[in-house]
């Protein structure tokens, strides 16, 4: 595969760093620019066969708008923002060479893409990128195509309503100021892992949260539907209307359909290995890596 | 260690099962009985060690009262019902001898006590079941001290409340009428995982996530309390405020402390080993099977 001149914007956060390293140990002629570099932006984007904006949400738009205008017509323009109706939008209007939007759908605590999903979400001519496609899935990625609508609806119901339901109960035991440690003592695995899966989220960058939560409109609406319909199952709780529970607990087991039960033998091992994280982390840790590599 | 006489009462439900298989397993001369061979119930109990009453909640404190008279003052009675101060006074109120409440805070589809918790609530000379506990503690089980009112106040946290809320939380996909499959293809590893802790839930018997949320008056308020707390913080997502979302961001991360570090190693590991057991399940169980043996 012929060299390509990669020019990443914002290469000092997180998944600007997992990009500049990942394409420059596949070959590729990588340079990371970042808000203290901006000078340079102009000399180096011009030669560039990609631009990657992998800035923080909030700036994307405003990003995009300063260095369309530098490009030379045959760079491809792509943004790795878990939004896309706007950046997408924006990248269209301000560029008539090849755009791409796209989402990797993984942190940047991953090493490799093996196994991880890249949303790509076109834009115009995105065939221009199908060496990075290809790449990623020669390494054994996934690249899923979808459309900035779908992307952002898909995203709501994903990130936007499933974060803030976290970051709600997060708040709710700082609020009940639930004694965690013991809680812990009495631990069933699945308890430790949900409570891992909610405190996993404050260890996190706040802004982050706050950028995928707050942009999403649509998010906000099923939010508010949500909390609607909670508080309609918490008053069939208060009734005592169990038979209302049985009822409504087999509608949705028969909506799940066959994933309920191999949810259930997945998530079966997955506490075995929960357990053994607990108790033997460096044991687990050799298993993985050992089959992983 | 001496051969007990031990007597299950509802030896055909699941966890009727395990304790039967793992007491046996262990050199104890168990009898299981359950519905049907109830008029056999008189003579076995008689002549137990324990008699462990490990029905459906719903009938254990009818069945302690069927089965008290039948002891002789030194059979150690015990249940192992996830509710603990009903089924306690229960036992207290009908029997003089030695009484043990017990919750084993695993499901039936572990196959060995190693690493799980069994939690011991005491009640009446409870150093009769210290046999029990050393057994546990030698096959690297956890016996954790507690006391009837503290074990409900934590499960009202750990169980009905948590419980509900995934119950709440797939039924409102289902209300929505996600498309799942779709959803899936778009996934992060953390989507998946989450995912699977709901959909896991329906492929249980709901009777018995019934009797857990409904028997917890200490649960409905918390989550009465829960649902309120979840409206105003979406009322300030409503209305943009991000800054409070940061604010309680952060004063949550401190309130978790060094336990936010440790989640986001513990389950950064587990996601590791989730995107293995969706791609090479295979290798995860031989995995875990080689370091668990």
């Amino acid at each position: 595969m012929p060299t390509k001149r990669v020019t990443i914007l914002g290469a000092k956060g997180a998944m600007g760093v997992f990009f500049q390293s990942w394409l420059s140990r596949n070959g590729h002629d990588v340079t990371g620019i970042d808000k203290e570099d901006w000078s340079q932006a102009e000399s180096l984007v011009a030669h560039s066969d990609l631009v990657l904006v992998a800035v923080p949400i909030a700036v994307t738009c405003e990003v995009i708008r300063q260095i369309a205008p530098l490009l030379d017509g045959t760079t491809v323009l792509a943004d790795i923002t878990s939004v896309k109706q706007e950046p997408v939008a924006t990248m269209l209007s301000c560029y008539a060479g090849p755009v791409v939007g796209l989402h990797p759908m993984f942190g940047p605590t991953s090493t490799s893409v093996r196994n991880q999903v890249l949303i790509n979400c076109g834009g115009r001519q995105p065939d221009q990128l199908e060496w990075l496609f290809d790449l990623w899935r020669y390494r054994e990625g996934t690249v899923l195509e979808s459309t900035p609508t779908e992307h952002d609806h898909m995203m709501a119901t994903i990130q936007a309503a499933r974060h803030f339901s976290t970051f709600a109960f997060g708040c709710h035991l700082h609020n009940e100021d639930v004694d965690l440690n013991r809680t812990l003592a009495f631990t069933s695995p699945i308890y430790r892992l949900e409570l891992g899966m909610v405190g996993r989220l404050f260890a996190q960058q706040p802004e982050l949260y706050a950028e995928i939560i707050y942009r999403s409109d649509e998010g906000k609406q099923i939010l508010r539907r949500y909390h609607e319909f909670f508080g309609k199952l918490l008053q069939e709780l208060e009734d005592d209307n169990r038979s209302k529970f049985i009822e409504r607990f087999n509608d949705t087991r028969s909506w799940f359909g066959p994933l309920a039960g191999e949810f259930l033998d997945e998530s079966s091992l997955m506490l075995n290995a929960a357990t053994l994280a607990r108790n033997s982390p460096r044991k687990l840790i050799d298993a993985v890596d050992q089959v992983t590599e």
